[in-house]
């Protein structure tokens, strides 16, 4: 009875999908909404997620000769209105601070959507010469961007990111930052969050406010839906020019220097849950798991069931090199109850322990995501549970590529196009001619936007999904969140 | 010339230590000036001391439970009023927003100053039983406070923080915590800062806005003014009332909860640099010492010099459970140029390597802050270093408390006290009636602040040092940063 009272509490995914991943957030202790309209808490079970997230990204930013700074959250008006685009593209969804204690400020200041402007502000008095160069920076922070409609880890208006921010002496430096950034995300994506990516370059008319090229990683939902999961731009010398920007190069010339920023988020945990998820709630991959394993004691009353437990414990929690994130529910709530929580909250693999388990040596381990019992000698249990992680983190991969493939669509022409996204949710791939007509055109009649020119090109026509015309780009189409 | 360059460019301490630290600052790479008014950029020398402080102390205080959460960084007017005392405290220094987008806002909004009423309004939600209970949240973020005066690091409009944030059943688990986290902080400075803290209680003039008691850590900077370091705040139930936050007990009955908070800042590498520094620049303890050896080869185009730098650097970067945070200087500048650097940036032992030492099997170990030049076999390298790292760390903490303890003197009467301040830099203990109007006067007179009441107390006489009545409290006294 207990135990079907969580399930149940949850939607079906079939039944209403957004209903659904509200739920999930919900009742696995992700997040609580708050008096501040479309910001929310990051509840200890999300924000260790992130933690985890932060731990290995930062890792991996760092071998390729990433530093950590912390600029500051305001930007002068002044400062924001410097590069045309870009404030065109944010200062609609600023929030502006008017007032410092009891003063009204001479001049107003919005909260960081993004900082840009204030690298480039930076990066005026920091760099002279070419031997200041490359500058690789990255901070740990929030932005706030006043969105009207919101959704947790999705849409908020105050987010955490990373934000890298890079000038180098030339283009081609420039260029392979960007792309060496996105490979980044694109491998983190994969090998951390088993989530496959498609990498690509967005078109003109979605491309980041102020920047030459945009490249992005799409990944799809289990709802068939793209979520855009990290971009990388190349700024050219763009933000050099309005800012003044400049170095001696080796034979004592003037130059611009050539800019790059980068980002991932919290929606990131979005990802995970719709990529991932199931109607028992999270499923998380190992690697982002902060619990890994729980331990859930059968009958923990009877003599010795706890101590055994707990010694499991102590030896899971130091086995390999790191060792695993092990806890015991030893709460007096029913077993059922636990499984059922254990499976709501994500946790990759349960232990069930009990008496007669204990005398015969053995455990059972159960898989969160397949469901899978699989019997388990107590003197193997280090290597059987860090093998089943690892079996665990590749399959959710290989099941995640899977369904994208199973969701992706050819598109030969616009009757072709239009049936697909009327019968099917994926992404659809089409030919395009490069003209933004175009784009605009099957933005308004379909009701999807261009994902990315895809770095793996593909010749699906010769012509333009849309115009008929010779066609130059395949791109990958989707409705996005 | 060129080493002359970089140690001439420093103000010496006993000329003008307020230039002195500024110098340090700027020298040594930890921050720059910005746009914004009051508010700097870490670069990376600085934010990697802020990576190593998070890193450590996060660990102690999951040690004792504490769970990481993320809240929202506005806080709506209504909200911050909602505690007197609170309001009255925080609402004369809030950046206020006004605008969200092209919108003007409802409710103007401020940008946390503090983080109590938001985790107030958080708690009346989470809060409903006993067995909810205690909640023990941390959240590490960035704080606004409008000062008029900044300083680096000591006091600027934005800085970075920890702020725990708990609720508990009883007010005794309430004392508890707050006592455990003032311990926690003070061992944190001694064992990883090197910097040894009186432990005591702010006197209710002195006391954080809402608290019924105020704990704090109070160091002594070099030249003698003091630094109140970290604060662990008891805020009984007065919190609870003004927002509601209300549990069943296991008798079913309505109780309020009891709150704590504590914080510690990055005035901590303010710290940091007063009490280790001196006229060659920074002095690093090697705990947070984001780069702890600097490998710099001598005349290093000699065939073989920069292969064996960079051998010793892997051996070194692989030594003991986590490995050494080591580096090798192989710029072009001058051996004599890259010593001073190391010394200015404040790298705890820097290693000399050149031909003559590769023939004879050694190298020379320097000691950051005794200078002491060390032969060093390379057979030896690694234990070497990491006992020299170790000792360092060890002798920086007691020669801190050497200088702590000389500048820390009695007064018995008022003459003494005044004569004591006038003549002298340091801490000053008297005894105390308790009476705030002799506290206020004794401000007043002698321009200084009481920092805390001792836990350790000490009888010096049995009257108070201003008014002659019966004394209740031994208090240290100060001129404070």
């Amino acid at each position: 009875m207990a135990d079907k009272k969580l399930v149940e509490a949850i939607t079906a995914m079939d039944v209403d999908f957004a209903q659904w991943y509200t739920d999930v957030v919900k009742k696995a202790e992700l997040i609580d909404y708050t008096s501040v309209k479309g910001c929310m808490v990051l509840k200890p079970a999300g924000y260790a997620i992130w933690e985890l997230i932060q731990k290995q990204l930062d890792a991996m930013f760092k071998e390729t000769g990433v530093e950590n700074v912390y600029l500051p959250m305001f930007i002068p008006e002044s400062l924001l209105q410097k590069e045309k685009d870009h404030v065109e593209g944010f200062a609609p969804e600023v929030a502006w601070v008017t007032h410092g204690g009891l003063n009204p400020l001479q001049e107003r200041m919005c909260v960081r959507p993004t900082s840009e402007t204030l690298f480039c502000d930076f990066y005026k008095n920091e760099i002279q010469s070419y031997r200041d160069l490359p500058k690789v920076y990255n901070q740990w922070c929030s932005v706030v961007r006043w969105e009207k409609e919101t959704r947790p880890f999705l849409r908020s208006r105050e987010f955490l990111w990373q934000e890298g921010h890079t000038a180098h002496a030339t283009a081609e430096d420039a260029e392979e930052r960007t792309v060496q950034m996105l490979n980044v995300y694109a491998d983190f994506c994969e090998n951390v969050l088993a989530m496959p990516v498609i990498k690509g370059r967005k078109t003109d008319k979605e491309k980041f406010a102020g920047a030459e090229a945009t490249y992005t990683i799409e990944a799809l939902m289990h709802d068939g839906k793209a979520l855009q999961s990290g971009t990388s731009h190349n700024f050219g010398d763009g933000f050099a020019k309005a800012f003044g920007i400049q170095y001696t190069d080796n034979n004592n010339k003037l130059q611009y220097v050539h800019q790059t920023s980068w980002g991932m988020t919290t929606r990131l945990i979005g990802a995970i849950i719709m990529v991932h998820g199931d109607d028992s709630g999270l499923v998380l991959p190992p690697r982002v798991a902060p619990t890994q394993v729980m331990i859930i004691p059968i009958r923990q009353q009877a003599e010795g069931v706890l101590d055994k437990a707990f010694e499991l414990k102590d030896r899971l929690a130091a086995a390999g090199k790191e060792g695993l994130r092990v806890k015991v529910d030893d709460t007096d709530k029913s077993p059922g109850w636990k499984f059922s929580e254990c499976e709501m909250r994500g946790i990759p693999v349960r232990v069930e322990i009990g008496p007669k388990d204990i005398e015969a040596n053995k455990c059972v381990l159960v898989r969160r995501d397949t469901r899978e019992k699989i019997e388990c000698s107590l003197d193997e249990i280090e290597t059987k549970v860090a093998e089943l992680l690892d079996k665990m983190q590749a399959e959710m991969l290989e099941n995640a590529r899977k369904h994208r493939e199973e969701h992706t669509y050819v598109a030969h022409n616009m009757e072709e196009f239009e049936k697909l996204f009327t019968e099917k949710s994926g992404f659809v791939k089409a030919m395009w001619c490069e003209n933004q007509a175009c784009e605009d055109e099957i933005k308004e009649k379909l009701s999807v936007t261009s994902r990315c020119m895809p770095w793996e090109q593909e010749r699906i026509t010769d012509t333009c999904v849309c115009c008929g015309k010779p066609a130059t780009k395949m791109v990958y189409w989707g409705r996005a969140y």
